[in-house]
């Protein structure tokens, strides 16, 4: 009980009560969870090739043939690739950063997964990196660098996701940053 | 006090409050008050040129002489024009629709200054025109709406404003047709 209280938002009385759900099964359900928990490190590790969490060398994406090998998607941890994966409009491979850069946490480029980016994009057919990093300070700046780093390396081409007023958006509820992008991001029609 | 509690948000109580902190000034106060609210639908009129507000036969934006003629930005209403002004990125002018086109609410093309627009465009040397209407499902219909009728004119090139993840925005938690509209936008870098 004391280990289940420390799960994130479970307190002691959800401890208790996931703890008494539990003896009132079968016995095997509670070896079953406690057998899955002590392989969670030994079954669950990180892609070898895009650092997606994968159950074997390489995760699902990875060796989905359906998917483009030509195509990356940078972004900066696990719930952003959720998060992109989810719009269904990328089909591409994944790159998962494990950070963004950060000089006031002391956070530097080698704390990036970058030399394997690099070598995916310099080894592999590479021909177009999507930078999916958030928008905010530190995903801007890292963008920008790792922007930087592909752009020594011949005929990839880089690109950033959009940044403008959120779809239903009212423009008089926007900020103002995020406005005065839009009108210089503007797109022909 | 009656008339005071008809104004938006103004109820009985706030009513008689505002009665009697005029009551307690000096009566040029409510005389000055009053004679300025009676020549208001006098005084503020509609720019004969952009339907912004305007104390003259056109509105300061019109008449500003350090302002790009050739620019246009239609905007829904004036909430939309302030919005786009205090971004401080466009230095146009503007064209107020005064409304959208809205099938369900029975708002058709000719509820909206859409000749005058077509005119300014044809007889003034107008190169660039961006539609700032909404990014909900009315100001995207009326933003194509438009588009569709000044592709039909010569030279004019029509843009619309950048859709895609707010400034500081974390893709964990943008909406996801959002996401997937900035994925499908994204910019070379």
């Amino acid at each position: 009980m004391a280990s289940l209280a420390r799960l994130p938002g479970v307190g002691e009385r959800t401890a208790t009560r996931y703890a008494f759900f539990l003896l009132a099964q079968a016995p095997t359900l509670a070896a079953e969870l406690g057998e899955s928990l002590s392989g969670l490190h030994t079954a669950v590790r990180h892609c070898a090739q895009c650092h997606n969490l994968a159950t074997a060398e390489r995760c699902e994406l990875c060796l989905d043939p359906r998917r483009d090998a030509s195509r990356l998607c940078v972004v900066e941890g696990l719930p952003e690739l959720i998060a992109i994966e989810r719009t269904g409009e990328f089909n591409g491979h994944y790159h998962v950063l494990h950070g963004t850069l950060s000089p006031v946490r002391g956070i530097g480029p080698e704390a990036l997964k970058l030399p394997s980016l690099l070598e995916r994009v310099t080894a592999q057919s590479v021909t177009e990196v999507i930078l999916a990093t958030n928008a905010d300070v530190e995903g801007e700046a890292t963008a920008m660098y790792v922007a930087r780093l592909l752009h020594r390396l011949p005929q990839v081409a880089v690109s950033r996701l959009a940044t403008g007023v959120p779809m239903g958006g009212d423009l008089e509820f926007v900020d103002q940053g995020t406005l005065a992008r839009a009108v210089r991001d503007r797109r022909a029609l």
